[in-house]
Order: C-alpha cells, then structure tokens, then sequence
C-alpha cells in the first residue's frame, strides 16, 4: 500500500463506461484518479452526475483542456466513438493510453470507413493501437501504449469463438451469433426505445443481417485466426436487463471437441471459466464482475453444437477490459482490482 | 346479444392460462363460464386466487367430478401434461374439448412416449383430435371434437416456418431456431428459478441442443409440410418479461423470396401480420393480444435471411388459439372475443 | 352495430395516453377515431410510431389545422401541459372535448398561476371546463361540453379519500399520501431518469414535500368536499414497473368506519371496488384496466388506518377515465368500451 | 496479506444472505471460508447451488455437524428464525457468532414470544446477544461473544430515526413509516408471490397495519433512546427489485433541524451518508454495497418533514453488516472488505 499510485485520467466519465472505470479504481490498491471529464457536465462534482459515487472524494468532472496530462500516467478515453479519434490525436504522444471507443478497433483504414461510414482522423494511430482483448493480445498490450478496447459483443462472440476457429474444429462459414443484450450497452443516451416504458417486459433483434459495427472486429480477427476470410451472422436483441450479454453461437463442430479446445484455452486464465459439458451459462451469474462464462451443448443433429458465453458488458466487456489492460501496461499485476465476486440476486 | 350463450367449462383454472381464458371469455358475447375447476383450490373465489378477476361474476372453483357435463357445451381443458389426457379419457364422448395441455398435440403414439417418456393413456383420442393451429387446420377444427392446442414455442416457429417449409424457399437441413420466451410460459409453478430474484435481469437457455418437447411438434408438422424428414434445431431462453415469445429464425433462402412467400400466406389471415421487408417484430407490440408479427431480413452473406416472429404465450400461443378454435367449433365468427389491442407500454 | 358511430378526434396521439385512446376507442362499438395530429410526427402512419396498432386501420398523424372539425363529434386532447389550453382556446366553441392535459383542471386562475407557474390562456374555457373524475361528476359531465381529464395520482388519491371526507370520518389535518408510481406516467418524454438502465431495479422519491402539482387538484377538491381548506402532505415515488399507481394513504380515523363508508359510496358503482376488510390491493390486478381497487386495514394504534387505492395510470387514471367522459357526454352508455379484463400477469 | 486469516463458517449458505457473505468475504484480506452448511444441499459444491461463485476455491456444502468448530474462529448462522437458535444452543459456547436470522434481536422473551408466536429455546443467550447496529453498538459489538444482525427494514427506519429520537427532535407519537423492500429480502423461498411473473412490473403492501415483526425491534431500539415507549406506523411494500430497501418516513419536526442532527449524527461514519438538505437517496445509488444514503426534505406544511433513507437489504441491511460486525469482533479494521461501491446501472 506504500507504493506510490498511478495517476489515471479518464476522459468521458459521465457515460455509463466512465462511472464504471470510476467504480473500479475506486478500490485499486494501484491507482489513483487525477482528472474525470465530461464536457457537457464540466465543472459538476461526480456525486451530482452519479450519486452512487458520493461516497468517493474524487475530482469534480472538467474540461478535457484543462487536464495537466503531465501530470497523468495512463489516461482512460470513453468518450463517444469519432470524437475519441481527434481527442486521442491531440494528446501526449508518450502518454499511455486505453480508449474504450471503436476508434482504434479496426487496424484497416478501409474497414474502419467501411463500418463507421467516415474516413479515420489519425490513421497512423490506429495502426500503433494494439487490440485490447487481453487474453488474445496480453504480450502486445504489456508493451503497448495505445490500447484499443473492444467492442462488448465483439469481447462476447470472441471468447466463444477464438480457440475453435484457431483450432479449425467448426466450419468457417456456418457460424451464427444470436446476442442477447443489456441496455447498458447502448450508453447513457436518450433515445425512445432505451426509456424503461418502452424495453421493459419485451425484446426485439435490433442491427439485424449483419449491419452492426461490431462486425468489422469479428471479420478482422477471425480471418487473422483462420488465415482466411470469415464472415459470421451476427444479430444482436436488446433484452430488459442493464447488464450482460449472452452469445449463442451455433456452430457446425463436434460438441466434445469444441468443449475440450475451450478448455484447454482457457485453463490458465483467471477471469475466463468454461463450464462442464452440457452446462450453459447464465449472464445473472457474471454481473458486475470481469468473469466470462462459457458452455457447450451438442444438438440432436450430430455435428452440430451450441456454445454460450455470458459476460458483463460494462465491466468485461468494457471497464474491467480497460482496467485490465492498464494494469498489463502499467507493470501492475493483471488481476488487481478485478476480483470483485458477481452481484447476485 | 340475445343469442343464448354457449355454456364453457374450463378445467385448470387456478393457471395462467386458465385465468386468461377466463380473461378473453369474460368479455366474450357468445360464450358463458359456467363452471371453473381447480383441484388443490377447490371452494374458493376466483377473487381469491386471481385478484384481478375480482369484478367478474364467477363462479368458485370446484372439483372436476363436481361439473355437470351435461350442461357444458364445450370445455377448455388447461390441465398440466398427462393429467389431461386421463381427465378426458373420462369425460363425455360427446363434450367438445379445447386441450391446452401437451397431450394430444403428438398423433403417433410412439412419438408421444419417445418426448414424454411414457406411454399415452388415451390413444384412440390422440388419434381423434385435431392439431389446433388455426390458420393451418381450420377445417379440421371446426367440425372437431378434441383440438389439441399447440405448445407455444411450436405456434411461433410454424407461424414463421410452416408457409417456407410449403413453399421449398428454405433449405431444410438448415434451421435454427432461437428463442426468446417470457416466464409466463412456464406456468405459475413454484421453482426456484422462476423467481423474480432468480429471473430478472438476466437471461439464459433452458432444454438446449435439441430436448425440449416442442421439437416433437416440429418434427410433425414440418416433416408432414415437406413430405420428407425435417429437423431443426431449437434452443428456448428465459427472458425477464411475464408474456412474449420473439422467435429468431436462422435460415438459408433467398430474404425477398421469403418475404413474399409469408406476405402471400397471411394477407387473409385477421391476427397474422407480415411486416414491410426489413422490419422485424417486438413482443412488446403483440403483448396481451392475439396477434402475430412477423418480419424477415437478408443476411450480409446471400442466400442466407433472419426471419423474425413475435406473439403472446399465453394469448395467441395458448388461450387465445384455445378461444379461436373453440369459436370454429360452435360456429361463431372466428375473431370474436380476440380482437382486443395489445397493451403497450 | 347498425347505430353510427361518432367521429373523433385524438388531438397529440403519439404520446402514450394518446395510444392508448386508441387501444380502446379501437374495439369500442360507438366510437370511430378519423383524425390524429401528432406535430413532429405529422405524415407519419401509426403503424411506424406505435407499431403495436399495426392491425388498425387508422388515419395517418397529421397537423391539428389539418383536420376538419366540422366532421368531428368529440375532440380528445392528449397535449402537453400548456399546449393544450392555446390548442383548445383556438378549436370551435361547440366541438365537445375532453382534454387530457392538466391545463382545465384548476378551476381558480390564481391556483393555476400557482402551481403551474404562469397565467392561463384561456380563463374562459377554465371556467367552463367541468374536472373529469366521473363518479363524482357524473352529472355535470354528462351535459358538459369540456371536460378536464384529472392528474393520474389526483384520480388514485381522490377515489380513496373523498368519500371519507365527505363523510367526515378521518382528521382532515393527518392525511398522509404515499405514492408509488409506474413510469408511463412521466409520459414518452427523453428524460435521463425514465431510461430502463436508471430506472429498472430500484426507487426514489421525486417531487416530495409538497410541490408535485396534483396538490393543487387535491387542495381544490378536497376543500370543495370539506367545506374548509384541506391540505394534505403527498410524496410519489418512481417505481420500476410500466403501468400502475399504488396509493398508501395514513389518515387517522376508525378503520371499520372507514371501510364501511367506502363500501357505501362505491356498491353502485362498475370500476371502483372496495375490497374485504384487512385485504389491500395490487397495481397487478387493475394493470391495462378501467378497474379501481381499494383497501383499508387498521393499524395496531388505535383510531390510525392505512387506506390503499390501486389503479392503471394510462386508462383509468387517463385515457379510460376520458372514454367514460366521452361516453357520457355522447349520450352512450358510461361503461361501453371499458370492460376489458386487467392483463395478469 | 502475510497475517493469518481467521477461519470463517457460514452456517445456511445456501440462501442470499449466506451467498452475500460469501461474496463479501471472498475479496476479504483477512478472512477464510472453511466451512460451508447448508442441510437440504449438503454434499453439493456452491458453484452448483450458486453459479456466480464459481470461480471461487470453496467448500462443498456440508451439514452442521459435519463442521469441525474447534477449527473456527467465526461463524455466521444466516438460518431460516427459529431454527437459529437451536442451532446456536448446541455450539461451542466460546465460539463467536454473528446470528443472521431474527432470532436474538429481541432481548425481552415476552417481546419474542408476542413478535415471533413462541417461547425463546435459549433465552439466555437471548439475554448474552449483543444488537447488531454496527453504529450504534459499536463498543459493544467489538468485546461480544453473540451478535444479533438486524432485521433488514428494522435497519433502514433506524437509520434515519434513531438520532432524531435521541435528540427529541420529533413528535414520538406521529412516526409513519412507509417502506419499499426488494424482493431477495424474501429469502430464496418458492412462494407464488415471490414470482417473476407475479411481482415484476406492479407493487403492493404486505404485512400492513402493525403486524411486521420488525416493528418488535422498532418498539426495544426506540423506546430504549427515547426512555419512554415509542410505537411507530410501518407498512412494507413489495417493489419489483432485487435489493434495496426505500424507507419513506414521514415525521413531525422541523426538517432543517432534522437535517443538522443526523449530519451530525454520521459526519464521522465511513457508511452512513447524509445528503444536501432537499435531497432524496434512491436504492439504484446503494446498491450491492454496504453504504447507506439519508436524506431530508421539508413539507409544505410547517412543522413536517419527510426523511428517506436507502440501503442494500442483503448488504449493509444483512450480510453486510455482519461482516462489519464480526470485523470489530475479530480486532479487524471496521471497514474491511466492505468499501466495494455500489453497481450502478
């Protein structure tokens, strides 16, 4: 505890990723918070913004100008996907640096405009960022020091899917990803169907027949996994729960194999649990915490297997990432901060 | 209004669908409750057991042996699985029946005994009563005797499914179903998991990989529409919502074929309703109501579509189906009594 | 059926107690909705803002000086506060109305000034505008030309108390009114706290200590009852559920005496139903319902009761409540259209 | 990290309250979990009965006499009332114990036996029991054998009254507490109103009038501050929400003074927050943490005040502060694994 701690900005801290990174360090025995921005809320103390923090003595949310980055050993950028771009691009550039936007996901110039629609504002960034989903990418992000983190559903489908497509045990071009998702996911913004009156108590598919932009991170990692193109289906529902996702991907493989590759990867691994065969998982049992679940079930139709992965979207799948790979790059211990057990009920 | 009433019985009223039969007959013009049963809540007020029927003039729940057949034009039966098909065994041969339960809703016995896991008590009547999706076997149930009432996860799929699978515009080898269901569907039965404390805000698969018994009407129904085998798979998730079914249907056709296809099937149907091309459905619009949505969308990878299909569990997928059969049967205009508007927000 | 039906209007029909107007007006045999204004949606079909009145055959939104009054027997007006009075001030003198917005509610300009925070528009109307809470108003709704729709917690709070402040058998110095309120009330409106991710699994208190503006409508009409100023302490709270207003009134008085006044007051009438003695209601029971339940339970200090009174915010607490205005105002009999069965679960 | 642990049992871990302990404790630094019981699931390892733990090194579920106590530093006993004492009874009597249950909070026998319907089977360790409201029996908590966990509501109301009635800042006579409980404070047990299905999205009263055993503890703990008998009005309601509990109280006094004695009150107290006078707390803000919020609001009418206060039932309301309790009791640090923020959304 006598170790001096690391001194954390985070930009955008009035979204709901934000407050989630501010949840988390709060009890890092490591790191300290220096700045919290918010441009449209600049100059509110947090307890104003986020009253579940009022217990913290943390700095009043600011302008990101008026941030001392000298000051600052690794800044957390979960500002709004393009303008994390001209931000970042304006910064130190011997800062270190964990952004939670889609800025930095896609390493393609022509991909990022492809699903973001706009050409990218600093592009050789965007070659230098590592992608940060740490089991995947731990080495490369040790030594990193732009980290892009990744999408929610992309980190989901992923975790699932990584170690069978390296390990060519399913069929490339059968596989379907059916997303059940919270709605914190879709941010702090007002927008008609987030409102309480109009999610609770039903579900809808949403970004249906591949249209979402977490594609582009599961075209580009795959293909890099397999060594050849690969282009999954991928549609997402919004179910009325604030936190989780849970991917069920039906895959052509043998179910058996599938569950030992799982295994096999993800052994060693602290947050990432693969469940006795034939057991699925439940995203209850993974809110609020850095753990994944993952399950294999065969189907009736031999050759045929579903696998389920649930996580945290805000803390896994976003924050807890972020935490996590800071800690990779800051030298500290990888799980430190991380192993706060799920909220359950 | 001066039509003598058809008198109903409904036996199995202390469950959610008995309640919502009594729901939808209550304002019903041409049918009458004439006896209500409940063996564990016999002599009491249906006031007691369901508050919410407080207003209506009911009469209180008895035993079964305690009904008068010979004054019931027609009974509901709303019975759990296997219970059903010795109570009807019992009843008058003449009586006709509207079954809610799972017990004649599989016509080979040898099917029956392999989803059930035990020999069917009644097989003459299995034989005799009518599969009771409407738009589908109208004829058959108007001049019926028994209907046996679909299982509601099996309505949703053969809504989406059954004019493809017609039609050739799938392939089927190649469907996956995955479902979305509310808890109502599960009865108002006391396990753990049904909590609210268990269930909310969270979701996860249930009878995956191809072992829940709506399979054996999907087996029956598809491989009669198709003249060959079909098998799909199918995985149902436990959603925190109390009534809703969204049906994601993974399937290999042509999206714009599809859609035609369906519009083509329902475009006389009154509770049927195919979205424009691209549009896909929510529980919350069908929520209390008898009607069904549908909508389809392309995949990013030709040849490959998402068809999408929404109702109410326990309206369209059970009572409500159970009051349309029943008006075919005593020859009342078919949409009488259902046409109430879902209830949003 | 032969009868013709009466032409409305839906003045603002894209918020939700203009949808559910719709709902019910739609399966009501008297009534037959030919125009709906709705300003930022105008030209929009009701099937793309609310896709739950997707099987309808309805006009389009369109703009208020679009429709052609003439052709109209009865205008609702589900505007915003303050909208509605310089909408209104402007319609043709001999149009019936019934307005849902709290702008004709207040009889007293000053109170209006009050608790609205600026002079009305139209003194004129407020003065002729008779306050919508039908049992007791039956008769002066019935020959009046606009009705005033009453606040949702007004309705909840007066169907409880005003029979026992007429009959002056409670202190009217102690009446404390503790509120639990669904958020449809806080209407479609893009409000940080009524998105689910802020609002689902948890409560609050809002507007406490005496300034929710229902006040004003409780001072007036309770004083109008007593024959002397009332004022009574009222507090609501946000709870995570759609539909529903749970009012928990502590008076002070006999609780059998109380229970039996109430008893009295309501026998004659079709939605408000005052439960046995020592039973409380549920939002569950009335939830999609015209339907009012009450209850009263003495405490175990003597002389101190807790009356609780539980209806739907959306229909009886608003749209339901206009339909039974309009009802009489037509000349149609009070309770068509409003006999639909809550929604359980 | 290099100091000894104290070896922990959980007796009834099988329920909430003994997973929350578990939770809590997991990232504890200076406690071990060495036994775990749980008779109807004794045998079964915790990642069964809870999933979300199963990332945790536990032991299997056992049954008490399994246990080795010699080996035990401190046990908590979340057992179902009743049963807790005769458990207690047979343990070690030098073993500490932190009783989660009701059983020993009333120290009177005629009080447990009017409250709880029969004789105490160990009243004197009624008498040894020490009262778990940490902030209020802190020295004696610290130098006890036998401490008594609070009723969950029973530590909401206390919270924001007990300083006011020690003060003498309100009318002792006119205490109204109208209380919002989740639902896990039900327990895991399989009732029909703890349904999904029947609880989410509505709310009602229960145990109304004076009858909740809670109040026992209301009259012992404010009658002992007050110095004369003190009988409050308490009426829980039943929100569709995990945890939180929302205490509404409504007082006589003047609320700015109200406001001063409780800031006064918990200045120095790491968990209690009160905050700015006329601001409300929300459960959404306390949520999965053992911090309480306290706020103040005055009424319209002089003389009135509305004080709410908001906790975590399974946390600082249970699990929570037992483990705060046994902290003092070990010669830990008060705070010790309990400075986890809250989840929010």
């Amino acid at each position: 505890m006598q170790t001096p701690k690391h001194k954390i900005a985070i930009l955008g801290a009035s979204g709901y990723t934000g407050a989630e990174l501010v949840r988390l360090i709060a009890t890092h025995p490591h790191l300290q918070i220096a700045a919290l921005t918010g441009e449209r809320k600049a100059g509110q103390p947090m307890a104003q913004v986020f009253p579940f923090l009022r217990h913290l003595d943390l700095p009043d949310l600011c302008r990101i100008e008026e941030v001392d980055f000298a000051a600052i050993d690794l800044a957390f950028c979960a500002l709004p996907h393009a303008t994390s771009q001209a931000v970042i691009r304006d910064l130190p550039r011997d800062l270190k640096i964990v952004d939670l936007s889609a800025d930095f996901r896609l390493r393609d110039p022509a991909a990022y405009e492809k699903w973001y629609g706009k050409p990218h504002a600093a592009p050789d960034l965007q070659t230098e960022a590592v992608y940060g989903l740490t089991e995947f990418y731990r080495e490369d992000i040790r030594s990193a020091r732009l980290v892009a983190g990744t999408g929610c559903n992309a980190a989901t489908g992923q975790y699932a899917l990584n170690p069978l497509i390296a390990a060519g045990v399913i069929d490339l071009d059968r596989i379907i990803m059916d997303l059940k998702c919270g709605v914190s996911g879709a941010g702090r913004s007002l927008k008609e169907n987030l409102l309480h009156a109009e999610l609770s108590e039903g579900t809808h598919a949403y970004a249906a027949g591949g249209t979402h932009r977490h594609l582009g991170e599961f075209d580009q990692e795959f293909t890099r996994l397999a060594g050849r193109p690969v282009h999954v289906q991928f549609t997402p529902h919004l179910i009325p729960m604030n936190r989780g996702i849970l991917a069920s991907i039906w895959v052509d493989g043998d179910a058996a194999e599938i569950h030992a590759v799982l295994q096999d990867a993800y052994c060693a691994e602290s947050f990432i649990h693969v469940l006795p065969f034939g057991t699925l998982p439940s995203t209850h049992d993974v809110r609020g915490s850095n753990y994944v679940h993952i399950g294999v079930v065969g189907d009736r139709i031999a050759g045929r297997a579903l696998v389920v992965a649930a996580l945290d979207n805000l803390c896994k799948g976003s924050s807890g990432q972020a935490v996590q790979n800071a800690n990779l790059m800051l030298g500290i211990e990888e799980t430190t901060g991380l192993l706060g057990v799920p909220v359950f009920p």
